[in-house]
């Protein structure tokens, strides 16, 4: 895909200055960039390796713009999202052609749009809906009932269990397992006895969910994903949870089971969240915190950085006897 | 499926108050209960909610009874098992039809009972055992001389690598991973020597694996999980580890090489348990703890819970320096 | 396989004292060897095994031998290493037969060495390209333009999206996905705006990757795992991430997009990265470490075990107020 300058400016809604005629086939970073590559500014940590890229076009927003000896500039109060805008303009997600692959396995009772694409091997269970551009990849697994929203990309090796239903515009990167049981037991004098796990997985739309994430279906309700949450790789999310709106979670987070996590919440990687709480809406996580109650809209953190073996010893085993410290010092206090 | 609460408090082996005749189609929780739903109050701090419950039976302990307005009362000393139990009545795991799919690829040395069902695309190699009543879910793979005991679950896409031994009545989810390599290298002057993991994987009976869990084989000897141990999501299980019988783990935990987990314990989420420990028979570990050494039955715990990320900060700073302060302090006590 | 001892030796290169003529069909642990096995002493903590171990023959340092009493010595000054040979001598990995399965789909503008073995249900799309002595396991995905070196082992259940190149040698267990999205939003006021990940994952030779590991392909530039690499399970890999040569990493790392990772380091399970940092050239990280800034060469180490929980919990609250204390600690000696 090729495109000018000045067609790039128009269709992503901002202005541009200097050669508007430059043709741009690719994106770089601005130390890669030659000139058929837009690359962009963003963080002013960069400002400097701006003056001596070789893109074709720079994103930049207005103040930085004179730090630029490209051809052209691009102008934009949010590169980065300007950056994202053009990507998708230069590399639109190729799309398989439509229709059934003969390998597939397609019960009588599912419904297929014919503006779907169902890849080799795939296998479609009976009462499962196919929207209309869904394209279901090879080997994926769409069980009993799956509804699967207009448009929603599954990628290849996916696994769909009974009952799942997946909104529009959705990705579901390889690997990923939604609606599979809740880890739900009672105990029998030691021993545990299984309790059926008879709810769903509700996921919105415009929501991606990571490579070998897994989604449990609910014990008795429904575990439910908001529209536009983005889910990385790893991530672990447990029964009957429900996750607000546009939230964004990194790779490895762990989400017990009835949790509640607010909309618009940046959750960074492995973080873990225990059962039953509350995230209010707005709330940031940073990475490896350890959640063990509700929280309150805020920025929390927790975990200790590493430092050198040696010395992190001698602060671990002292940190066993941090709450005699206190005493000892309030003893001190006393008497002084 | 519809049962009366005479015929659920009989086959549970419990006593009903009230009118035995209410037909129940379905399991709800206290809030969301309808005039053919079962509920049942087990945490007494959902006590209030029996009252305004529209449950048509709701499943309680004797002391707590009078709490509840609905048409009938199952008593149990145990309402969380009580309700266990009453869920497979009413959501018995539907069972494909015996028989190997059309697709399936079967090794002509392979051994499957009559009575299995074999789904869509699985892979079942030579020396493979399949006992009755197993399900093998569509794409999941049956390595050379598998062993699957009677009445196992496999669901869709797992992995089940040459030689692993399933006991009976197991289920194992989507994504699952059993008798990879485990992680063995021995270094030759900086770079790594692949050493061949040659034992197996041998799982006991009634144990349930969860979702994107791996267990990998043994380098000599074998990785062993005893009888009814339940693991959730995206566990990690090493060379040569073993797990006694009935103990728990919720998702996310790691256990290295060789490390020896008791029976009866219960292990919450994204635990990491270094190499060749010992965990002795009922020990508990909460989120997130890290193990370095072997321990004796208890109750332990680890880890800093999240707070504001600016107090944090300054505390994870001070961390650093935590020996330091408990020499400080001695000073001051010596001088005092 | 039946080796005579004098045979191993001679093939690993290194010699032996007693019974050259024995023969040796398995390796066991020292504990549990018999005379058909072969053993080997490493760590001087089981020297005190060696004396007991029916093993017909040990491979053992040269200081160490008088300790045995088996038929034969193997004298090796890395009896580890010597011990990773002999394995891979008596357990040559299964080769399956080359060739396509009738069930395996290939697009026609695919290329596959004669040589090559492509498992049942294997998908392979356009562009690829799979050489010689490959093995692609039962329903592995390779996707457009993936590249597959030499002698390169792809395990069941594998999945190679778009433009994925690996080395020659390597190992790819079961559930890994290479290639996936990396997780790169833009944010517009509030929800999140795909950017196209248009960089490949490429791997060197010899590298070996774990069950259900993902690494994820880059955003503009490529994702690189350097020669001898050996990433074990339920690693995640983030876009842009370079990995040096011989780095080990084992269960459970994350590593956040765009970090640089040295070479010969050593990675133990459940490590966190942030992004963007470099780690030099043969640093070790300890279980559970929590690394948010850039580290020199050393050893490095955070987190804290565990203690009775009744303990911690105390500790744990104290914590939260590290930084007063150390402000209540400098006015005692001020005012001492």
């Amino acid at each position: 895909m090729k495109l000018s300058v000045a067609e790039i400016a128009e269709k992503i809604g901002q202005t541009f200055e200097g050669d508007g005629g430059v043709e741009i086939s690719k994106v770089a970073t601005l130390a890669n960039a030659d000139n058929g590559s837009i690359s962009f500014l963003s963080n002013p940590a960069y400002l400097k390796e701006v003056e001596h890229s070789n893109a074709a076009v720079i994103i930049m927003r207005e103040q930085d713009k004179d730090a630029a000896n490209s051809p052209a500039v691009i102008i934009s109060d949010n590169p980065y999202l300007s950056y994202a805008l053009t990507a998708q303009l230069l590399y639109p997600a190729s799309a398989p052609s439509a229709g059934i692959h003969a390998t597939a396995v397609i019960d009588s009772k599912a419904e297929i749009d014919p503006d779907a694409s169902i890849g080799p091997n795939v296998v479609v269970e009976a009462g499962a809906n196919i929207a209309r551009g869904v394209v279901i990849g090879a080997g994926s697994y769409v069980g009993k009932d799956v509804k699967v929203g207009d448009n929603t990309r599954v990628e290849p090796n996916v696994t769909l269990l009974d009952g799942v239903v997946l909104g529009a515009r959705n990705i579901i990167h390889s690997g990923a397992v939604l609606g599979a049981d809740g880890f739900g037991f009672a105990n029998d004098k030691g021993s545990w006895v299984k309790i059926p796990q008879v709810g769903r997985v509700i996921v919105g739309d415009d929501v991606e969910i990571g490579a070998c994430t897994t989604i449990d279906r609910g014990a008795i309700g429904d575990t439910r994903i908001g529209n536009g949450v983005k889910l990385d790789n790893h991530i672990q999310i447990g029964h009957n949870v429900t996750i607000g709106e546009h939230t964004a979670m990194a790779a490895c987070v762990g989400i017990a089971g009835s949790a509640k996590i607010g909309a618009y919440c940046n959750i960074a990687g492995d973080v873990g969240i225990a059962g039953h709480l509350t995230i209010a809406d707005g709330t940031t996580l940073t990475g490896k915190s350890m959640v063990t109650h509700s929280l309150k809209k805020g920025v929390y953190s927790s975990g200790m950085p590493v430092q050198e073996t040696g010395e992190w010893r001698k602060n671990a085993v002292r940190l066993r006897r941090l709450n005699e410290l206190f005493k000892r010092v309030k003893k001190l206090e006393k008497n002084s």
